[in-house]
């Protein structure tokens, strides 16, 4: 039996890291063995490219630079770490995938969708997510709960303001509009135990 | 005053690094201002990809995630080092680039050529030398001037086997074949000397 691919994206502190490991223990109880992860990362190879990524300047690398790194590193983790969980039948939970790219080096960094699909299909067959989450949080509050996390400081994108941060918020919300079959909007500044309410009503129809 | 951009092909042990030295030298003899630099890896941020793409097993990386993590470092080395220079009027040598791409993830790789130049025209803008040598030895040859190289171990592409290693040296001469304007072909078995004469030579077009 195939497993399946979830992904969660949103802005910073959206709170895609809490419901990644909520949605997991939700979807065990059910009996389905779930594998988490993140993007950048979640293989060796991806970890060491995410260094690269997230820690120096904010003009360490220009954007092409930064969307081919994504994919590089995509493409190591979907080959060593995504498709062989799905292919053994477990469900993959992935924190941040494919569409955090298109949001920000795509729409909010100024690269065409159709180029960052382009290296995605070439360096991952386009592999996309069965269902994907997009956790929406004001802007505001989500940085306030990103301050209040103890021990992580801002990585390169987080540090950006809030013009950037409001593209990729609304980056989002066109992907959505344009796969509404994939994509569901989440109300995101609920409670905890009320989002992963919503993320296991918006898996209905794919849970056995 | 714009620059010229020259770039050194070729198998393991070729006499590239060597040659790029040389050719410098004599360049600067003549009145010009060089710069020598060398793929992967020319400015900071590639050469931290150098590092990942160069050490660790044999399979760390697949081939589509090394062309990308190439591309990558290329576009920033492109960036920061080669088109600065030859815009402030350099003449830059450049110890392998994009054909080498070509050659080792694409024809010897199994990657189409057109997916690596379209990786090169979307990280790179598709720059390209003004002239390209390929500095050809018999296969046997640059192995044996490679490990007679004191602390210099054999990287992951160098490791490789000679049926590889052949269908490399096949590759730059079908591009050299393919694109007479940019290529020359460089019998590089002959001494220092005599190779450093046939690369000014081969540059007589463009020298001032
Ligand atoms: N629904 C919620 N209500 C209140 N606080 C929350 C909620 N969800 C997460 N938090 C808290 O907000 C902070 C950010 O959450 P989390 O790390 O899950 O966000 P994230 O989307 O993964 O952020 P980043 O993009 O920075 O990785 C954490 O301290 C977390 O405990
Ligand atoms: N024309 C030549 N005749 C004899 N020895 C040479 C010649 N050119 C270079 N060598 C020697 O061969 C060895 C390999 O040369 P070099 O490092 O320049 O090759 P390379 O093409 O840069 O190799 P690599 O692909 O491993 O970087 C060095 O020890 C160098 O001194
Ligand atoms: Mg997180
Ligand atoms: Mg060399």
């Amino acid at each position: 039996m195939s497993g399946r691919f979830i992904s969660l994206e949103g802005g910073e502190g959206a709170g895609k890291s809490t419901q990644a490991r909520r949605l997991a223990e939700a979807l065990r109880a059910r009996g389905l063995e779930v594998v988490v992860t993140r993007e950048p990362g979640g293989s060796e190879g991806a970890e060491a490219i995410r260094a690269l990524l997230l820690h120096g300047a904010q003009t360490r690398w220009s954007t092409h630079s930064e969307a081919l790194l994504f994919a590089a590193a995509r493409a190591d983790h979907v080959e060593k770490t995504i498709s062989p969980a799905i292919g053994s039948g477990a469900w993959v939970i992935c924190d941040r995938y494919l569409d955090s790219s298109r949001a920000y080096q795509g729409l909010a960094g100024g690269i065409d969708d159709a180029a960052i699909l382009a290296l995605h299909g070439f360096g991952s067959r386009g592999l996309l997510p069965d269902r994907t989450f997009v956790l929406e949080v004001p802007v505001e509050q989500g940085r306030a709960r990103a301050e209040s996390r103890d021990g992580v400081a801002a990585d390169r994108f987080a540090a950006r303001g809030d013009a950037f941060h409001a593209d990729v918020a609304a980056a989002f919300r066109r992907f959505a509009a344009n796969e509404p079959e994939r994509f569901r909007l989440v109300d995101a500044s609920a409670d905890p135990d009320s989002v992963t309410e919503a993320l296991l009503a918006g898996l209905a129809d794919l849970l056995p």
